[in-house]
């Protein structure tokens, strides 16, 4: 266990929070309200959530928790082998926008200490309108992003994400992509937390500038009704195959932070 | 394999079927709209759905499919050590109706044969606001249609049903119970399938009778509210936790069959 790491990823998720919360307050009328949560055994978080004329639903949530992986979990996470114990800190962001043509948006990144230690997290968005010209820019400026830090991280992580938010049952993606990594560990601690820092200031930036792009711009029922169906989609991804999710609920985590990725208002056909 | 026995259960489900899509077309301006499906190796069924005004979104389902279980699956399921190979015929009805006054209603009767043999299946309903009294007859009248068969049956099948649709992320029920049961077998087929056939009867006179009851009444925002919400739940247990669901997804049965339990709108706060 390192201390002083933990202490120093724990303050950059709470510090981007704070920018984060913010920023998005800044151009909504509504503020994060915050709830405070304690872990069964050890640490808790902060939910912080905003239900508001511009983000319809979003979640902003720190966490820092020690506690024992059950068997179950031992069997499958590394560094688990002579020992249960864990430390895990992160920050988890999902945001529901009331405007069809602001993607959902979703980012997380957080550092996990067994007796290894490593980064996990991504960014991926949902659009439910045609988004094509902007999904482009995205994955361009989210490439170059990686790149700053290795060039083998966009081809890996973008796969990965890809692979990872699909829904096999409809044989479709969740979103338009984005990155996600696991068990992310060059050795080099100071380089991964620089990429860490690095990849939540730009969801800060991306979330900022895509939603002031768009959220005056007016829709009709039908593009809000492709909205609902997709946020369907978008809520058996999260229960059915999210392992974040499943983690969470399984853990002892708060179901209310854990569920906040849920969507405000959702369509089935 | 019992080739006289798969035809009966198939009879019943499949005549049962067509007498609850008559019934509750009576009393909406809708009718139902079938769609055939096949399974990846042997059968397939017929999925009815209902877009109506008095129930928003319902389906009636019935499948009968052939096919040989996973590694996975044979370690759960009674009969499989010799042989994967499996029949299963069945009927699965859910109702989400517009009305806050009128619970989702929820049943299903199956028939499975491995090496062994057994029904399964279930009633149960989920209102969304106080539902005390109707909730008491609900299981008074099931519970007398159940000792006309054994006695033993209601207190054994309400207290699995308890245990089933429960979440426990939430610590709540689903809805106010009802009876479930799996793995059936009395040793005595003609008896136990005179039950599933019961029941079945029972699930069509109750759910019109609610229906015809409460269909007229009208309601204020915050009653849908709790509606909209208390699907949020719904849709929760049936992506986390229904065996159903994933037994059918994992199985590659129809999707939209098998997520036809999902409700039409949800809310989650």
């Amino acid at each position: 266990m390192n201390p002083e790491k933990q202490r120093e990823a724990r303050g950059w998720f709470e510090e981007l929070r704070d920018i984060l919360c913010s920023s998005y307050e800044a151009f909504d009328n509504s503020s994060f309200v915050g709830t405070r949560w304690k872990h069964k055994w050890k640490g808790g978080g902060l939910s912080s959530s905003i239900k508001g004329n511009v983000i319809e639903k979003g979640g902003v949530n720190t966490s820092t928790v020690e506690g024992e992986f059950s068997q179950d979990f031992r069997d499958k996470i590394p560094g688990t082998e002579n020992s249960p114990s864990y430390f895990a800190s992160g920050i988890s962001v999902v945001l529901h926008p009331l405007s069809p043509h602001i993607p959902s948006m979703h980012f997380n990144t957080r550092y996990l200490e067994t007796e290894k230690s490593w980064f996990g997290g991504g960014i991926d968005i949902t659009p439910s309108l045609n988004f094509e010209q902007e999904a482009k820019e995205f994955h361009t400026s989210l490439h170059e992003c990686c790149n700053r830090h290795s060039k083998d991280y966009y081809p890996k992580f973008s796969k990965w994400c890809d692979e990872y938010f699909y829904l096999p049952h409809r044989k479709e993606r969740r979103g338009i992509g984005g990155i996600f990594f696991d068990y992310h560990n060059t050795e080099n601690w100071e380089k991964d937390f620089s990429f860490v820092k690095e990849i939540g200031r730009f969801f800060h930036h991306y979330s900022k500038s895509i939603i002031e792009k768009y959220h005056e711009r007016t829709w009709n029922d039908s593009e809000k009704e492709q909205q609902l169906i997709k946020r369907g989609r978008y809520a058996e991804f999260n229960l059915l195959y999210d392992r974040g999710t499943r983690f969470g609920l399984e853990t002892g985590g708060s179901t209310e932070a854990i569920l906040m990725s849920l969507p405000p208002l959702a369509k089935w056909q």
